[in-house]
């Protein structure tokens, strides 16, 4: 049984309308439940209507394509991602496995092919927590995983809340709040997400498409801060210094030893200090630091790994807290859990891309993804990630064509095996 | 012959006053060429002109308190400090010097005292850099010595220029850019500075006072940089990473094991980086960062030792630089000269303080002060240090009454050495 092949002209057209949608002068900006994002959903609503797809939303106005199948009770196959993006971002992150979707289905309504069961595109809302400091709204609130105190977060940018974002574009902001899903795990056969790598992994290694092993949680500080005494820069020697820059740079340093032997024990993960400051008002050239603030974000597929890291973090503080008479608060920790992909479906997307004489390594996601919302929900899950240059969350994105029709043919060959469309390999 | 002692219930008095004219709400604040500055030089002139003493001010309203000797072709003997604050300051830093000097004059006049030659308290302007970003206005002006260039510098909070706030004041900005001298150095006897201790040396020691030894020239960048690459924290492998942070945390390291090196090879410095600070804009939590701005404060008594950090620093710079994937540019670098104190005043002050049974540790000035200008003009020049807690720039200054009336005393025995009224120990 051949497979029709994914109709990558609608693709090019589909990036370059996203493209025109969402630039912004500078880059792209497809705002979270904002004009940005419901200017890429209609295109992509549209779009599906031309191929002859079912149309839906639920209460978070996600949006699902659905080519219907010879068995409407069967599990449905599922594949998609988000449409938003940060500020100033770039046009592939997110939007690629929407529309790779997309071309898969019009490929096979060209081709007039009846899947076994439903195949459904979904676009997920609210991927990005730039906007709104919640993760996975949009996948949560379609398993009626999100918290209603949710609801109550406001956008950065327009201070609305999210209810009131999503009651204006016609979403039923009451329905989310009692948990109402609209998609139940046992119903679902499975969830394979196209994305670009955010990472420079698969550019250095030369691979145009790599298969996710896992997505990593994490453990964050976002606002942790260590005090010591301001004083003056002249007249402190050395030793009568309590100096919160000096501490902080000590941390840091000590840290990535910390991080190295780690990974020498085989642990996968990554620490980063993303933000770090003196204070604007009482800092100067001619102080000895007295305050710093910093933040830090520590990812791993592994729990375990997070917490060994996180232990090395406080006792560093401790001790160097001693040694340089300041004192550490790293505040409140958040994070996110982690989620394995799917052992089968992993191994499905490497047999397929091996079909089509690519070799896909298999690598984790630093980056967090809805995939892990289905994972974690019960539902078996993957991901295929398209090399991208110049890292992800900038107008510099840079998907190369071929990339990703690669990825897309190794997508709609796993997709139509989990309809029916296709044998599976033995 | 014995010396009449200060009248410390006047300098009592005048700490009041001050205190009342220049507290803010939540400090002291004497602002440089502005209404705080001149009511606290209003209130000296006042006081001199009460005691009978002449009072003259030059162009760039430095005010000259003389009670005059029997010789007035004689070299004048001088002491003083400065009356400006920083903003949000504490109450002694500059004027307690100014007060010192009227109390020794007070005590003489009461006594009847007259000196073999003039004896001048001066109250110098400008001295505290947090205004104007030019050092030394106020003494440099005195000795002609100001750039034209600085009349135009413009004052951080009002946005006027030097000039204009001079002018405002009464002020002749046009004489001080022809470079009109009011002293010259042939006719000054000696300059001798008391002034709080701004940092923890003399109170961890447990003296009362102290006598420096020189005063420190710095070596500054104070827009220094490093950039490096932004990139998604979870998707970005350690050895893939340029991130300025730990670029940053590394020079900031191990530049503190070569400060520590440097003082057990005999060097005497200080190496300060005050601020550090990522783009409010750009840098996030889960961004490796790409970029931190910070500044580099180096002091020392030795044009040598600043030389050698600095060659230290450009050196770590640039190795950092090549492992981490990062630039650093320091940028423009800027400072001012070192100054040594005068060896027969220090010699005189240090006696002093031993014939009131106080022993006077000499320690180095990491802090500017305006004694450097007048020892860099040719005059002898010496400083005496009060004991203070809590540092200084800032309100919670805390100079002990006690101290203040030990460091006056011994004040006024050298001042009546230099002018004829006391003889000095062989």
């Amino acid at each position: 049984m051949r497979i029709a092949p994914p109709d990558l002209a609608l693709a090019s057209r589909l990036f370059a309308e996203l493209r025109a949608a969402g630039f912004d002068g500078n880059g792209i900006t497809r705002d979270t439940y904002g004009p940005g994002e419901q200017r890429a959903h209609d295109l992509m609503a549209e779009t599906a209507r031309g191929l002859g797809l079912a149309v839906r939303t639920d209460a978070a106005l996600n949006l699902y394509l659905t080519l219907p199948g010879r068995d409407p009770a069967a599990p449905v196959v599922m594949t998609g991602s988000h449409l938003d993006s940060v500020p100033l971002g770039g046009n592939y992150d997110g939007a690629a496995g929407v529309v790779a979707g997309l071309a898969v289905l019009a490929g096979w309504c060209a081709a007039g092919a009846v899947p076994a069961r439903d195949v459904t595109v979904v676009a997920l809302r609210a991927e990005e927590s730039a906007w709104f400091p919640v993760s996975y709204i949009g996948s949560k609130a379609a398993f009626g995983l999100l918290d209603a105190d949710a609801l109550d977060a406001r956008r950065f940018d327009t201070g609305r809340t999210l209810a009131d974002h999503l009651g204006g574009l016609g979403g039923r902001p009451a329905m989310l709040a009692e948990g109402m899903p609209e998609l139940r795990a046992r119903a679902i056969d499975c969830f394979v997400e196209l994305h670009i790598e955010q990472g420079p992994v698969l550019l250095g290694a030369g691979h145009s498409i790599g298969v996710v092993s896992g997505i990593c949680g994490s453990l964050r500080y976002r606002q942790a801060r260590v005090t010591g005494r301001y004083a003056h820069s002249g007249a402190t020697p050395r030793m009568h210094r309590q100096d919160a820059v000096v501490a902080l740079a000590e941390l840091i340093h000590g840290l990535q030893s910390d991080w190295a032997t780690m990974e020498a024990q085989g642990h996968e993960l990554t620490l980063t200090f993303g933000q770090v400051n003196t204070d604007s008002l009482q800092a100067d050239l001619s102080k000895v630091a007295g305050e710093a603030c910093f933040c830090i974000d520590i990812r791993s597929r592994s729990t375990e790994t997070l917490a060994e890291m996180d232990r090395r973090i406080r006792l560093s503080a401790q001790v160097l807290g001693a040694t340089h008479g300041v004192v550490f608060d790293l505040g409140r920790q958040s994070g996110s859990q982690a989620a394995e992909m799917d052992a089968n479906l992993r191994r499905a997307l490497v047999q397929a891309a091996a079909a089509q004489g690519l070799a896909a390594p298999v690598l984790p996601s630093g980056a967090g993804h809805d995939a892990a919302t289905f994972a974690n929900a019960g539902v078996p899950a993957a991901m295929l990630f398209v090399r991208n240059a110049h890292g992800s969350h900038n107008p510099d994105e840079a998907m190369d064509a071929g990339d990703f029709a690669a990825a897309t043919g190794v997508l709609g060959q796993v997709l139509a095996q989990r309809a029916g469309l296709a044998a599976a390999p033995r």
